[in-house]
């Protein structure tokens, strides 16, 4: 019986505000394991053009209405409500071939990822619209003329071109940076499994959080979406090179200096050290990694360790053991609780990988499997997208072309032996630029020559040993903090990394003028820019206090006997403060000084207003630096000066940035520091 | 009599360790003012994958043995000496039209270039050969699996295909970030004016501080240069767009991902503020900084003013005062004192300009000057490139294209109305994507919105008004520690921008692993990573020191007397300390808790060693944070680790990071920082 799939569910793509259908009954698309048609997809006739309007003239005004910080909140929100309906995400998963276990990276991975993104972004960067970024510049000597850069977001659209192995975390670790910097999203999954993609975009669109045209999302081909791209949008590519290399070309990308960010092939290594002979845990940590990466999700991860380099005399002992290994890895139907593999997405990929192998086996020996050769532990081999793990190994890794340059992808690689450090770290370069790669070694002495040598030609390094052998996340995993993307082959680009990720969705401008001009325009007071002095601003909430708002303390003097009572009192009794003689032999010093400590605290004493009030805490002091030596007879006095202001959301307070500058009498700065306060949003707080 | 140039200077091109000249008696290159023949230029038959190669293999490897300090002191010296030659420099330059008021920016503004880079590297990079950057991440609940950034420098070549119009500072603002990133260059000067490239280059290899193969210089047609290029290396060009983008999609350059900075076409707007009518200080300052930007370098700047967006109301009185301005730069030879301003780079520029101004007429109407008359102060209006200012007038501005899109590369400007701020900015951005725009207002009210809608079309947004009219550097000036460079027309690249600049020529690699590991890597401690306790670590210089050396010390109770002693002392009788119901009132604390200066007092205390010692100073204190409340009764100790040595070169001592850590009872961080200290090399300490 033929399974026509005319009753199979029709992806829609959501632009400009409406789900809509292509046009045509639409391509179908088969379920990876059983070959039944899952699904039909068409973008026949959508307009491109106006998706991309639309995403410019309202997704992107609506979106720059919201802080950073709001916007993070709303995928807060919408990543825990996710993370709710994953049972139905991951049902879904299994037509990909992919099982339980290949899913959870992609599902909760992908939603963590998001929430990690939220999380960060409230965090690590003010609650504001532009982004100061770095320290404000002096550009002139008398300080009127400075400089600063800003971010705002860029004013296009953020095009997200995905592949077909992460349909949800692919999605979501784009459009997570991309919505946080304040810029709308086009996503346009892979077709081969953009029925889950689709699935997420729907349930996202239902919970009414994003503004209307933040997010959409092109079921089906991309027609001439790209002819339409402007300077103002971005492009991420994820796929293969030489698609990715098309796109790099097209002209509308060149002629508009688009932003273009590609993740492509990438043969990764993964180098056992020497240290790590056979009987180390290291050597059975490599073993159970390298038959991780090749048998999870089937082997088709960008980040899938492809070439296995391992000392020369190690070459037979990494064989055997994983050979034993991946005996166990039959590959079976998804669903099944046994399966312990699951299947390639398509039947044209499994041809590919076949054909691949083949080119590779020109170069190498395969000393493990048969590709010609499928056994299932269930599922039809022939309907199903099934293939066992091949092994290979190359005799001649120096020599050798083929298993450095042909990414046959899924479970297949290849095992090369190595004579020396340097080597090891030539051959990995031979990659011509990896995502990641790994060093399996216990040994300080090699981990430094190897993981330096590999750091300019990969976007990762993991370092593996017993230590981190059940923390570590393992060599194929991309994490929100770090970057991902290499250079060359795996296409030069940079995802995630933090804040970074979100940087890269934002123009970042330098501005310059007086200081009165870029606090007007930063909202952070700047030295030079006005101030205020009408009340101590220490009595207000962040309902009146501004910045500017400025504290000029009266002065204090320091003694001798100010500095012996504190050193007494603290046992701070350090010879630059104690012993006339050491002090002045001292290359910074002409005599004995005061200690920071005691300066610190006795402008605090200076600008404090102690009645309770709006200020709720002292939390922290960023970049303190004592500039100027006090002496004896010095007399101190303090200009606290409300630098930022950001309120927190969902709470009654909000962090307050105070710049603390302390003079002495000749008005030089002894002092410099940011001052970090809680501040109540008002006074009396409101209690919830 | 016809002055062929047969015994004009040949040029040489530097490459692969000497001097080679191109095959051929070279092409002519002509005095800019008086069409002698000044040069003759080839490179014919010159290696290129050779260079490249020598590059990779020689220079490369010679720059990495150094670290950053190092190499910017290398920098450091050569500016100094090159600003000793500059007499030489200037002289060269008048053939290239340019007055010794235009060559200023080029060569000293190059020069200054180069020592802010120097000086910028060794204040705010470490002195390391592997850059850590940004935080250690925390991978696993446990901090048993951390991540950390690293930068390295790049293993291949930073080749830069420069502009004609500033021969010295293209050329330094590039190699500067180049090689203290740790990269050697090829520079590839525009054939135009490459003698005066070709002669710094010779001044910078006499010197004899680069080692070989740091920096090669060609001259001459680039030839298969890019055919060569590979993942390592990177790719920066200044010049029109239509050449960058060739480059761009060139197929060694997309096929190899190679980072491509490109600083092309920008046809920068300049806009008077609704407040800034005839008759203020702005208007003034707006009228003289636009006639500068017109005629400086007769007009031949990339950040040159070409769109002049005024108030309609205000067009009429910019016109008039404008074209007073601009009828006294009246062109002439560039060595003649009275010379107001020079020629263009050649009769070919010349006619360029001509044709472009003819097409910008066809919807803009001259109002001052006329392209074909040429009327000089001194020196052959026909063998001279010469050209008197025009100024356009558009009528039509938001109907019009050309004004916006043909950038006539001389002493040329289009005056356009706008109609309220929100046109202003659409005005500006019709440039699609400008290197630089000002705006002229001493309004707050006009600057946010004008600034900020800039901001994302723009990379440089200058704000002029009278508080700045002394100090500023002006709309066309980039600067060192700004980033340089535009969206869309302007190439999409970035430049300079301080150490961002030089970050652009590094690795960007994500570590994984232990603490140990990372630590081992980086050279910087981590908490987790092994530490060492044999000896009190004040007691150590910097042959001794070795990161990781801790102390931990005794404990200390905090009592309710220290806490009103402190208050007392300092005068710090804030109410979280003293008032139990106000502090118990406060949603932060459960009751009286210790000053958090009190806390990093009393931390001293345990830490200092007081004896004279290799601990020079403590100089600053870094991401203070307070975690945990102190209450009365609390016992507190510290852990003191030394987590990162940066000896400081040409001096005695050097920056040592302690990392601070202090605890309670419970073991809970009460408080987290990084001790910033001044520690000697050798103790006692040797003094010069």
């Amino acid at each position: 019986m033929l399974d026509t799939g005319r009753d199979a569910r029709r992806l829609e793509s959501y632009l400009m505000g409406a789900w809509r259908a292509g046009a045509g009954e639409g391509q179908p698309l088969l379920n990876a394991a059983t070959g039944a048609v899952h699904a039909r997809i068409s973008a026949e006739g959508l307009d491109m053009a106006g998706a991309l309007a639309w995403g410019r003239q309202v997704g992107g005004p609506a979106l720059r209405r919201y802080t950073v910080h709001e916007r993070a909140m709303m995928l807060k929100t919408i990543g825990l409500k996710l993370m709710e309906m994953k049972a139905e995400f991951y049902a879904e998963s299994l037509a990909t071939g992919a099982t339980p276990r290949d899913a959870w990276p992609d599902i909760e991975g992908g939603i963590g990822t998001m929430l990690t993104f939220a999380s960060k972004a409230r965090k690590e960067l003010p609650n504001a619209k532009v982004l100061p970024e770095g320290p404000v510049e002096m550009l002139s000597q008398d300080g009127s003329f400075v400089g600063q850069h800003v971010l705002s977001p860029m004013l296009g659209v953020a095009v997200h071109i995905n592949a077909f192995n992460f349909p949800v975390w692919g999605m979501l670790e784009k459009i997570a940076p991309a919505l946080i910097a304040g810029m709308p999203c086009l996503v346009k999954p892979a077709s081969g499994t953009a029925y889950l993609t689709e699935l997420v975009v729907r349930r996202i669109l239902e919970m009414g959080i994003l503004p209307d045209g933040a997010l959409q999302v092109l079921c089906g081909s991309v027609g001439d979406l790209l002819d339409h791209v402007t300077e103002q949008d971005a492009v991420t590519f994820t796929g293969s090179a030489a698609t990715g290399q098309k796109l790099r070309s097209h002209p509308a990308i060149v002629a508009n200096s688009v932003r273009f960010t590609m993740e492509a092939d990438s043969l990764n290594a993964s180098i056992l050290a020497p240290d790590a002979v056979a009987g180390t845990p290291e050597f059975d940590l490599f073993v159970k990694e390298v038959q991780r990466e090749m048998t999870g999700k089937a082997g088709q991860k960008c980040t899938a360790i492809r070439r296995i380099l391992v000392p020369n005399g190690q070459a037979d002992a990494v064989i055997a053991a994983l050979s034993t290994a991946l005996a166990k890895s039959v590959p079976g139907l998804p669903d099944r609780q046994e399966t312990r593999m699951g299947a390639l997405a398509s039947l044209a990929d499994r041809d590919s990988v076949r054909d691949k192998i083949a080119r590779i086996a020109q170069e190498a020996e395969i000393v493990f499997g048969d590709p010609a050769q499928v056994t299932t532990s269930s599922g039809d081999p022939e309907k199903g997208a099934f293939l066992n793990p091949v092994l290979l190994h190359c005799a001649d890794p120096m020599g050798a072309n083929a298993p450095h340059d042909i990414e046959a992808f899924g479970p297949v690689a290849t095992v090369m032996g190595y004579d020396g450090l340097d080597q090891a770290v030539e051959l990995a370069m031979k990659g011509r630029g990896s995502l990641v790669s790994s060093v399996f070694t216990n040994d300080a002495g090699n981990v430094t020559d190897l993981t330096l040598g590999l750091a300019p030609q990969h976007g990762r390094v993991l370092i593996a040993n017993r230590e981190t052998a059940k923390s570590s996340t393992g060599h194929g995993s991309p994490l929100a903090p770090l970057i991902h993307g290499g250079p060359g082959r795996a296409g030069g680009g940079e995802e995630m990394g933090g804040m970074r990720g979100v940087k890269h969705f934002m123009a970042r401008t330098a501005i310059q003028g007086s200081p009165t001009m870029l606090a007007t325009v930063t909202g952070q007071w700047v030295a030079g820019a006005p101030t205020q002095d009408d009340e101590h601003p220490f009595r207000k909430s962040l309902e009146t206090l501004r910045i500017g708002d400025q504290l000029i303390t009266a002065r204090r003097e320091i003694t001798l006997e100010d500095v012996e009572h504190f050193a007494h009192f603290t046992g701070d009794t350090f010879y630059a403060h104690m012993d006339t003689a050491a002090a002045q032999a001292n290359p910074f010093f002409d005599d004995r000084v005061a200690h920071g400590y005691l300066i610190a605290s006795f402008a605090a004493g200076l600008f404090v207003q102690p009645d309770p009030g709006p200020v709720l805490a002292n939390y922290g002091v960023d970049n303190l630096r004592f500039l100027t030596p006090v002496y004896f007879g010095d007399t101190l006095g303090v200009r606290l000066t409300c630098k930022e202001i950001s309120p927190r959301e969902g709470t009654e307070y909000g962090e307050v940035r105070w710049d603390c500058c302390v003079t002495n009498q000749h008005d030089a700065v002894v002092a410099q520091y940011d001052v970090l306060t809680m501040v109540a949003r008002t006074w009396p707080l409101l209690t919830a």
